[in-house]
């Protein structure tokens, strides 16, 4: 036994792969987009529907409920060490759940809230990850709703990244020489030549008029260089 | 008065401001985020209850069912420019009221999907902006429960930022020496020394190692940086 | 392969035939008068009971859901040329339907509605023919309610025909002689003897008491006409 | 009587009017068709809010209860001629309200029936006019889903007209030289200029291409005629 | 043909049996007893539960459902001559049978009514006897509850029969010398010693102390009667 | 206050009325019943409709909850000597109410029924007086589908009353003389004559062929007479 | 008969064990601690899932409708003497279940009420041990939150034992040296040392500071002990 | 009053009294208890009628959504030291308002749980002190039912305290003198005379054949004495 351990070879491959509970609009995204990084996911949902629908797409992807220890441990969910938590509407079942992968002393476990409240009490059993894609999307819709910009993240209080168009001033010479930072407080991060894919910016790029660039600088001032035309 | 056509200027106001209808998790976040921008908002929610808990912190704020044309007329809802439909589960609802906003003529009509075939009724009805939160979060978050990284945004296929901690080879060099293009295929974008904000990085930066650092490149490139120690 | 196309002779049957979706009222109705006509119809409609009960009677008729792609693309929906939604009630099913047939580009699509929000929706997503039976039917039916005819059609604003009884001044002698033109304003078209069907009056027509006739005229003319005695 | 007859005087209002059940849509378009020709209208609805939509629109309108005989009577439904049962969906509504204008005596009640088991009922209880929306709609929207026809009616079996575009050899003649009874086994009832009305034809009328006509024959007749060009 | 009427012999059973559609309380207590004076009976039930729990106790049990002329025919329903509908509450389910029988031309049907609007409805479709148990057991037992009798029975207005102990002034002489009849305004009917049945009494009976007596005459003279002590 | 006992005073209206909980079908009926006897009723039921319409016909009637104790109290039920529990169908409630009533120590309770067990609960409970209206009925209304008799009770078992036609061989003479009871095994009660009221028979009746009868005897006996022609 | 009782022997196996009807969170936990202690137990549910659970942990445990007599017959329940309903919140289930044990002659019956009303009728039905668990823990707990014991049991009106630390002046002495009888008005019953089980106190025990006791008395005295320090 | 901060003597009061949310059976019973020792209590439900029902017996009651900060902080909820959760069968609000309660900071915190995952959860929310009423007195009863005692506690595991009647051979003697620890292992704490209180019982004390005992001991001990006779 001592040479050749199973049960830490069994728990290896769970070590590099995500169980994914939930798998509605958000939690169907994550799980997709983990599969084209190459990750391993296991799927659990109560709708059977929706299983049938991802299997074939996902590594395994079982009808289960995820409330239930039983359950989960015949799906040896206690054996991973990433776990999501994406349940949608149901705020009894997302709670149980996370409280259930607590308990299994899963290492990283990430959470969706539907409120302030779903999330403080997520934070209390001990999840450490805890995400709010309505109101995280609502916040950086309202830039795109309100300016010019075609894109639009803050990574940070006040410092964000702008997709846009070039404004007049910035058309036509080497970065290196519109004096962008200077007049504008941003900075040309990346850009984009039609039909092409973005390439990052350097000092000798020169931009054209119908070109899409990316810009950073501190929110308000990405905003205003977004409406200059 | 009879100089200056009373109703344009009736229009004027709403010409600048955001009629925003549903005001759940989505909606709220993103009208607060107006009017933290300084840009008026309507907002409007079937729920009285909503309704109250918002007033004080909107321009206006309104219990009405934006499924009735009477009832959006009373709000001049039809004088604007922009709107957003964020309401939140009722597909019907959503639908019947972005019909009713695009029969107004309104130009800018952002909406909110909770699926494909929403997104595509959406558009069909000549909706031009079709947001999908729980889809864009879910493959957003993939990255961070994959990865080292502590945030992660792609702003088009294959061209992404992510924030992270720098890796050993990129440390104590300026940025202009570090080779991080060449050997990394990623540049580096913004640097932020610990109890300071981000601000974008030049060739002169120097990268610390409890700095936190926003790189660009291609996704798969970003990802590789970000799990370099 | 060159010579025989094979997926245009597989499309052509279809080109002859209707797909009807939903088999209520209505969509049976409509779906069994086409039998009668000799026109292929695959019935769709979500209730197996009612499937049922229509097999035998049309040429395919098919338990589905017709809100998901892919059941419908299975039943080769997306090859027909002709489509009508007659889903009752619903609303939503009926939208997410429709849309559906309109985003395979099938060409001619009728839709029932219950409303006028509902009528607007399906234009807006494409849709050519938008059909309200209860509100058509109402209109027809208050003309019978109000007058002494026995069947009353209203081909245009302003252009009806009507079957009544005839007045006192018509009968016994050749239609060509009994000025029904110059004094009431509308003309025989159909005449019944007792016992017979329907044909069309010519000048010489004698027009007896127990007859029944058809006038067409001006809808104010008509109405008079048959209230005579 | 030639004094004072207050009794008929009472009556008298009623006699001419019709009480019109149930205001979903078929009773609201066959209400606001009675009043836009003259006649008076009382309107009976259990839903506040249609009720309310109407009031304006009908001599009167209410909400009441029509299956309570108390009701009725209050509103003096018992002193009516004309009534029609209206009422959509609800069988057992539309039973106890018809069963009610019965046992009052009315001489003239419609009823719109949902099915054939609730028109049998309705006459089984001596309801004289039955009327089924759905079902006859359906019917007649099948000859346009499968024909070339703007529109069609069937007057009776076997004898319907169709509006339909002149087919080639019957343009540019005088109806009475162009043989379309004998050719055709049709009549050309009435014709319509471009942007003009309609008006009955005369063997005098030569028809242009770009005219719409109408034409009365056998069922088969007037579709093959439909589909000549 | 002539010789072998086939059909009339496959009518002959249902002529002499009773078919009984809902066995609830009133249905079940009704078919039993039939079964008790050896009539055949057909039960009919859409309640599983219901149907297997008398399989055995009647003729035949069959679970259907009685609003389907399809299913009702394939029981040969529209051969038997007597019918009872004893629905429960569903006051649609009851009407639609009793509208069904009625078109089959079953001679005699009797249906339990709930309310007066319902016997009436089924009185207008034309059923011969309409049966109120709810009513007519609250009015008997009304005079239970109010005087000291064992039990009572009104045949008609104003015609009683009554159970009841006997006074003191009948006790001891025949019947024929008590002068009941001119005394109280009843008659003695029939008499019961304790632990016999009941048997008519006869001028010569001699009723003791510790009899039970039916007594007949009008409504308040059998009360005043049971009154007496 | 010794010579006066108000207690007992207070007592004595309710001593000789009775209240009778539930208002459907069988607890009208027989509150109506008993207001016709002219004993005082209190009535009560939840129902604020049903409450209305009996308002004016019975002494009280009242709104309330009959399972809340206080309710009970406060309408001094606990007062009365004789209660009905008429409740129709919610077992829950029926069984609540007659707990809290022969907690109360009200000497005779009625109550009614809907099942074998329900009736043994409340036999359990103590109510002394239990009633099955739709059984009994059910049981009764069989002899009337059964046979050709016109209305049919038992008393008790084996001994019935019937009303039925006369048959040949009693009718034209003194029944003294008719030999009924030799023959059929029952005696006349009672006739009625075409337009007359019912009143008993004696020897010297003479009963006529448009006569209705009443005769009782044993079970079997009374339906074969009533059969006979 | 005296020889071979083969009644009495088919009962023994029954007479020692106990049939729990409900396994809810009460039925589950008394009949595991009956099994714990080597009773049988019979448990039965109506949820399959419950009953599954179960399974292998009880004698016997069955999916049964315990308001059926049929089914508690088929399951021998009549033949046992000792009976727990322990239904959680169906009132009604819990009473056509109670009325059945009783009217089985069951001697020991116990069952759990949820209200007073619900207790009085168990009582008026004929059990004889009703249980409060909500209302008696409630009481328990009270005593917890309020002090700074660490368990309470009231055995009888005013008699109480409490599990507490023992306060600075009953330690270091004999138990019959420290006078605690008098002074604080309780007696040591049982005492805890660290690390082992409790044991009954003697007059020679010397309670040490880390000692847990449990001391009787009246409930005031108890609670004032506990809180010495 | 300058010198002495307010907010403190504010606090004063909820420091020693008891904010109890939830008011059915258990939260009910648990505040009257503490009103009983005269501890203040603060009740909280969200039924209206709940609230009414207590009013005038808890030091103050109130409707309020427990859910819901602002509301809690209205009442003050936040600056008490003692609170439970005592919500009935929502496991939504009962989390929820347990997490609002953790993180105001308060110290002791009561909450029932109605299942081991429920448990769980509010431990790993941080409630100190978890309360399982169904199942505590399910294992209660469990020795009540399959012994003769009449009470039964367990205060730890294995030791436990029964109240009974005492056995022949402990009667008459001076329990100093009976040999009861060394004969049944378990010790006589306390002893009830017919018609009075429980005192403890003493080396003197002699039992007699009519009285109470507690016997304290072992769970086996104390069962098996219970069953000696």
């Amino acid at each position: 036994m001592a040479k050749h351990p199973p049960h830490k070879k069994r728990r290896a491959p769970h070590k590099d792969s995500v169980v994914v509970i939930g798998l509605g609009r958000f939690g169907r995204a994550l799980a997709l987009e983990l599969i084209d990084e190459d990750t391993e996911v296991l799927g659990i949902d109560e709708d059977a529907e929706v299983v049938q629908s991802l299997s074939g797409s996902l590594t395994h992807v079982v009808r289960a409920d995820s409330t239930k220890e039983d359950a989960m441990r015949q799906l040896a969910v206690h054996e991973f060490d990433r776990a999501v938590v994406a349940i949608g509407t149901d705020l009894e079942a997302s709670i149980l759940t996370a409280s259930l992968l607590i308990s299994f002393g899963i290492q990283h476990v990430w959470a969706k809230a539907i409120s302030e409240a779903h999330g403080r009490i997520l934070s209390q059993l001990g999840v450490q990850h805890v995400v709010y894609p309505e109101h995280d999307m609502g916040q950086r819709v309202a830039h795109l709703v309100r300016g010019r910009m075609l894109d639009y993240i803050e990574f940070e209080d006040d410092f964000a990244m702008v997709k846009t168009t070039p404004p007049a001033d910035v058309i036509g010479l080497p970065l290196g020489s519109s004096a962008v930072r200077t007049r504008h407080h941003v900075t040309v991060v990346a850009i984009k030549r039609p039909g092409e894919g973005f390439t990052y910016a350097t000092a000798e790029t020169v931009v054209e008029s119908d070109d899409t660039i990316i810009v950073a600088g501190r929110t308000r001032a990405t905003e205003r260089f977004s409406e200059l035309q």
